[in-house]
C-alpha cells in the first residue's frame, strides 16, 4: 500500500489538514533482534497463557452478546494494581482503551478539538502531536533543555513559562520520556498544573515501571487535582503490547466525561479477559522488569565505552548520540539483523533494552560498524 | 456514574459542543429476554470456541510483541468472506476496526471534521450522528417517507434532492436500516452517489445477512465508484458482538487513507485471532441466520395479529407501532423480564428477533399487557 501519491482524487476529499500527512508506523520487519518499538522481549509465561485461555474459555461462548461497556471487573483489577504503588486509586478513577493511544485519543476528543491547543515538550512521544492533529487540536512544540549537562531534561520554571505562553487546553508530559528516557520530578508536574489553570494535564507514564529507584509517579499528585491525568499501559512492563490495553487514572468525574467520546463497547470481551488474567499474575508479568533494567543500564555503560553518548534512562530503552549519520548507522545495524529506531533526532538513535542476547547482538553489531560511525571519529581514534 | 450535573467545573473544560451531551448507551440489565440491542441470541458453537482457543493459544505467548498493524491475515479472511457474496473484494479493499463504530469513526475522522457536513436519513442508526458530533462534523437530518403505505422507505429522487440541498462531504445510508428494518434498492445508492460528486457515500450494511431473498448488497456497486464504502460487522449475523470486529469494503486507495487517522495497532492480536477463527467457520457461524429470520417473520405476523403495526423488516429486529405510550409499554415488558428498545419514535418500540422461546416470551408479555397498550384501543376492542 502506498499513500505517497499527492495526485489522488480521493486524497482531495480528505480533511484539508490531513492531506500532507503520512501514516505513523515503525517498519514491521522480521529480524533477529527487534529493538525498535520498546516491546518487552520476554514472552508471556506459560502459566499466564494458561490462565488467559481459561478466562477466554469462559468468555468466548457468549461473544454473541456485547461486552460489559463499562469494563467493571477490569477497572477493579487496574485499580488494585495502581493502588500497589502506594496511592489508593478507586475503580471509578480508572479508564481504559485499546492501547494508551486510544486513551489519549479520548482525552483529546473530549478536551481538545478545533480552536483548542495542546503542548508537549519535544522530543517526546510523537503520537501526542499526531493524535492532536487527528482531533483538529493545535499543537505547540515545547522545548527541553539543550544544556549538555542536563540534555533533554525539563525544569519547573521552563515548563511553567512555556505553558503560560501557549495557554493550552491540554498539557502532555511524558515521564519517563520517550524517546529520551528522561523522568521528570513531581515539582515539574506541580508547576505545569499550576501554570495551566484551565487545562487538563496528562502525564504519560507508559514506562513508569522501569524507572530507577526513587523516581516518583504522578499518581501521588492526583488527590485534589481534578484536572490531572496519569496514563499507563500494559504494553511495556506487563509485556502485553499485542493485547492493546492502555489506561489512565484521574478524577472520577473526568473519567465519566470520557464516556461522551468513546465508541460504545470499545473494549472487546477477549481484550478485557486477557488483561484481567494478566493483572491476576502481576508479579509474574513484572518479573522481567529487573532483567530489562539491567540491560538498559548495560547499554548505557557499554555505549559510553564505545564512544557514544547515551542519555540517562528510566525506561526500557536508551537514546544515544554521537553518531556521524544516524540513518547510515540504522541501516548498518539492520544489515546485521538488528532493528533500532531512528526517531528523527540528528546524530541519535534509540535502542530497546531486550534480552541479554539481543543487547549483545546490538552492541556487537554497533562495534562491528566501527569508529567511522562516530561523529568526530577522527579525533578520538 | 453520573454525567447529569451541569454545574461541574470539569464539564466546563469539555469541548463546547459536547457540554450538553449524554453518553450513548442502552441499559445493560440482567433480564430473561434481552431483545434490546439486536444481538444474536445464539451462543458461539463449541467447535468454533475450540478453534478460537487453539488460535489464541498460538497468539498469546507472543503478546509481548505488537500485533500486525495491517491485520493482513484477517483482511484476507474478510476479503474471502465478502467475495462469497458474488462480488470479488480484494484484501486491500478491506479495513477493520473494534466494531463498526470505530470503522465509521475512521471515515468521519478522515473525510469529516469541522466545516464539513454529513447527512443521514432519520430515523436511522443514532451512532452515525453521534460520531459525526464526536468528530466536529455538522449533521443534516434527512427524512424518510412518512407515507403510511411506504413508511420509513427511501426513494432515489428524495435522497438525491436532500443530498443536493445539504451538499455534504459524507452520506450515510443504512440498509437494512436500523431501527426500521428497511432495505433500500441499489437505485437509491446509485442516486445518492451521483447526487454527491464530492462526498464519500457510506452504506451501513450491518444487518445485510438477514435481508430477505433478492435484497442486493451495495458491494456490487463498488467497482468504478471510488467514493463508495460498504460497512459490515461480525456482531450480528456472525454472533460476535463481544468480539468487536467491524469492517468495510471500498476502493484500495480510500482504505489506505484511513491509516492516517487510525491509532497504530488498533486491532489487538486476540481480536484478530478470534475474528479469523470465526471466519474460518463461516457456515457454522451463519447457521442461525435462518432461525433468526423465521422469528423475525413470526414477530411481524403475530404483532399484526395483536393489533400492532410492525414495519416490514430485512434485519434481525422489528420496529412496531400502534402503542399508546411506548415508554409505558417498555416498562411493562421489562417488569415481565423482557427488555426491548425505546428508540425515541413516539408510539413505536423495537424488538430483536431472538430464539423461539425469547420471541414467545416477548409476545406473551405484550399480549398480557392487554389492549390498553394499543393506541385507539377503545376503537378496536
Amino acid at each position: 500500500m502506498s499513500t505517497e501519491s499527492p495526485s489522488s482524487g480521493l486524497r482531495a476529499l480528505l480533511r484539508e489538514d490531513l492531506r500532507a500527512e503520512k501514516p505513523y508506523g515503525a517498519p514491521q520487519l522480521t529480524v533477529s533482534a527487534a529493538l525498535n518499538t520498546n516491546e518487552n522481549s520476554y514472552p508471556v509465561p506459560d502459566e499466564v497463557v494458561a490462565d488467559m485461555l481459561a478466562e477466554l474459555g469462559e468468555a468466548l461462548p457468549t461473544l454473541n452478546r456485547y461486552p460489559d461497556r463499562e469494563f467493571t471487573s477490569l477497572r477493579e483489577a487496574l485499580s488494585a494494581y495502581l493502588t500497589r504503588s502506594g496511592t489508593a486509586i478507586a475503580p471509578d478513577q480508572v479508564w481504559a482503551g485499546n492501547g494508551s493511544n486510544e486513551v489519549l485519543l479520548h482525552l483529546l476528543q473530549a478536551f481538545g478539538g478545533p480552536g483548542r491547543r495542546a503542548i508537549g515538550f519535544t522530543p517526546s512521544y510523537s503520537m501526542h502531536s499526531i493524535i492532536a492533529t487527528t482531533t483538529g487540536t493545535a499543537w505547540t512544540y515545547g522545548r527541553r533543555s539543550a544544556d549538555p549537562e542536563r540534555l533533554f531534561t525539563l525544569d519547573a520554571d521552563s515548563v511553567a513559562a512555556q505553558i503560560a505562553d501557549a495557554a493550552p487546553q491540554l498539557v502532555f508530559i511524558c515521564s519517563p520520556n520517550n524517546p529520551t528516557g528522561t523522568a521528570v520530578g513531581l515539582d515539574v508536574i506541580e508547576a505545569a498544573y499550576a501554570a495551566a489553570p484551565g487545562a487538563v494535564v496528562v502525564v504519560d507514564e507508559a514506562y513508569a515501571e522501569f524507572a530507577r529507584p526513587g523516581t516518583p509517579s504522578a499518581l501521588s499528585l492526583l488527590a485534589g487535582r481534578e484536572r490531572l491525568v496519569v496514563t499507563r499501559t500494559l504494553s511495556k512492563a506487563f509485556a502485553l503490547a499485542g493485547g492493546r490495553l492502555g489506561y489512565l487514572a484521574a478524577d472520577p468525574e473526568l473519567v465519566d466525561l470520557l464516556r461522551l467520546v468513546r465508541m460504545p463497547y470499545h473494549l472487546s470481551a477477549p481484550s478485557q479477559a486477557v488483561a484481567r488474567a494478566a493483572l491476576r499474575h502481576t508479579d509474574t508479568m513484572l518479573s522481567t522488569v529487573g532483567a530489562v533494567k539491567d540491560q538498559r543500564d548495560r547499554l548505557v555503560t557499554e555505549l559510553t565505552s564505545l564512544g557514544y553518548a547515551p542519555v540517562p534512562s528510566d525506561a526500557n530503552f536508551v537514546l544515544f548520540g554521537g553518531l556521524a549519520d544516524a540513518g547510515h548507522t540504522w541501516q548498518g545495524l539492520l544489515d546485521r539483523g538488528v532493528l533500532v529506531r531512528d526517531v528523527g533526532i540528528p546524530h541519535y538513535l534509540r535502542v530497546t533494552a531486550g534480552t541479554p542476547a539481543e543487547t549483545t547482538a546490538f552492541l556487537d553489531a554497533l562495534a562491528a560498524l566501527g569508529p567511522t560511525h562516530r561523529i568526530n571519529s577522527g579525533d578520538t581514534n
